[in-house]
């Protein structure tokens, strides 16, 4: 690894002035190859936030095919000292004005959008046109209107567009899914989880409905919401919610604390999801007629248990060996090997899609004061 | 044990003509002094169904206060079975067309109805009638307009109505409630709790709508709503619920499998409860801003486990020792003592009239496919 940052970077300093004339220099072509050989695609990371300094980028270190080639943020601190510490030369670090000349830099095969919400669609968008996959965090988007023309813009640039489900690269997540599949608790009648953390006026956009385009059930029900849907394997039908939200409380001037669901399924299965911004949760299970898969917690960073109740057997601790950061390292180079075998990712736009449209029904039906269809 | 039990044997077998002649003789009055004199009330169990007999019969032995006097069942092999068990005397065996008589027998105390739950108001309301205590079994009725009329009769003839809560004298449920009110965990938040199991077509009158008033909510789902309320210790005001049954089931042809509730409280916490005919669940777990107390299982007949998290502390097992059946034997002594000191004992009828207007509120939920209010 440091062998390949110090060339990177040694490569990279030297380019600056070729790349700012708007040509694409032999010497950075080779740069881009020479990180393909070692089978690594360059990921650009838009938005420089916590999230994304402090568990993607970290992760990439753990990672076998995706490497950090670029920067792009509108606060220049940032891209100097991430760009520093990342070795991403100068001429790989990018303002939002600045975004779509990344089309003219072949070592950035896909932008990881890491902004807040509303911002995911300009930037997915903008990544697609200029010829470039998409990775872009949960939740898609601000509405199901913009989750459909993001996948409008990949379709329409023939690239793909994967949405950051971080569990579904969780071993233990791997594991509950599989164990689902496999009928060892018989026909699913039950999944319910709670999902939930106590935000503060600290947590910035979260907070504000114009940025994050809703509260808990956005940023963290959607684990819940997520994980019915995989361990199910189907979508539901219908969906009641109830919001319980104090509008006094400061933190919840725009956006809603709490949002319990129910929502039905075609098999008869049926899930029960909390989300909450005023109490922590983290745990899922789903019951079937001859036992349950118990994730608790389910999709935290790390720390992941899970139990299987089949039948008679009680196993309390099934829990699977876990790799360092091996969940976001896994989905970052799940879109690599994608692309590279020619195969559509595990999670792409129409999975973030699938979620935004049930969080519509939810607030609608929590607004309506009666269930929702979906259709 | 077997002493007492000797003793009444024997002094019942020979009172028999004395009994059925309408007179109550001084030897079966010194019998029932005897029995006050050594602490213990004398309850006449009212069915000898599985519950009665493999769960309450078999408790008497771990109590205090309590003794079986006499038992009334339709089925004169069960009286004769069950009274040469525990030594009640044939003078003391009633059928139901005999039960008034109860009103003569000075050894019947508290009349136990164990009976299914279209029979609870008519046999709770004469045994008021008849002078006696009554403890019912949960859920306490058909309906809210059954449970009112049996907490009427009750306060009519100045005798105790007590329904048949459990839990509320199991150590670890109990420790439960001392750490909600204890503050530890914070403001109250969300209270989630599955309670289920998977009946079969031999479950016999719980699958008929027309002696068990509903299907796993009346049933089962009950310890989840009233863990709700004794947990977070105040009154739903609204309530949502979602139906979720197979008609074609043929254990489901009047009865419901699944219903999925969720409720609001004053204070601003939320439940969300599932409760299921077709699916084993037995939890419950209280979140408040600081923490959670999860009991899980929280309400089986044995082996209840309990974890706090408060703050940083996360106690995995605060599990309380329990003795042999001793929520059961603790239920029944809950009552004589109460009696005996003039006090009310803690789960009186209007407890369980409280649980059964939810129920209706959930049904009707459920039916009208929008949130019903409650007063």
């Amino acid at each position: 690894m440091v062998g390949r940052r110090q060339m990177v970077g040694a490569v990279g300093a030297g380019l600056a002035a070729a790349i700012l004339s708007g040509v694409a220099p032999a010497a950075l072509q080779g740069t881009g190859r020479r990180a393909r050989q070692d089978g690594r695609m360059g990921y650009a990371i838009v938005g420089l936030g916590n999230y994304g300094t402090r568990q993607i980028m970290p992760s990439f270190v753990h990672s076998r095919n995706a490497r950090i080639a670029a920067l792009v943020s509108g606060t220049p601190a940032k891209l100097e000292r991430y760009g520093a510490e990342y070795d991403v030369p100068t001429t790989h670090r990018y303002s939002y004005q600045d975004f779509d000349r990344i089309r003219d830099n072949p070592d950035i095969d896909i932008v990881y959008v890491v902004l807040p919400v509303s911002m995911h669609a300009e930037y997915s968008i903008r990544a697609s046109r200029a010829g470039k996959h998409v990775m872009c965090e949960k939740p898609m988007a601000m509405s199901a209107v913009e989750c459909q023309s993001m996948i409008d813009a990949a379709t329409a640039a023939d690239r793909q567009l994967m949405i950051g489900y971080r569990s579904r690269f969780e071993p233990n997540n791997i594991h509950a899914i599989a164990l689902a599949r496999s009928g060892r608790i018989g026909a699913h009648r039950v999944f319910d989880s709670q999902h939930g953390f106590a935000a503060s006026l600290q947590s910035g956009w979260r907070l504000d409905r114009s940025m994050s385009g809703g509260g808990s059930m956005m940023d963290i029900g959607i684990y819940g919401l997520n994980a019915a849907r995989y361990m199910l394997g189907e979508e539901p039908t219908e969906v009641i919610a109830m919001d319980a939200t104090d509008r006094t409380d400061p933190r919840f001037r725009t956006v809603e604390d709490r949002l319990l669901s129910t929502l039905r399924f075609p098999s008869g299965a049926v899930a029960q999801l909390v989300s909450s911004y005023s109490s922590h949760h983290n745990r899922y299970r789903l019951s079937g007629a001859d036992g349950f898969i118990d994730a608790d917690p389910g999709t935290p960073y790390e720390g992941q248990r899970l139990r299987l109740k089949a039948g008679d057997e009680d196993v309390r601790d099934v829990t699977r060996p876990v790799g360092p950061r091996e969940q976001f390292a896994g989905q970052l180079d799940h879109l690599p090997t994608a692309i590279r075998e020619g195969r559509r990712n595990i999670v792409p736009g129409e999975e973030g899609l699938a979620d935004i449209r049930i969080i519509e029904a939810m607030y609608r039906s929590a607004a309506e004061r009666q269930p929702v269809r979906l259709a």
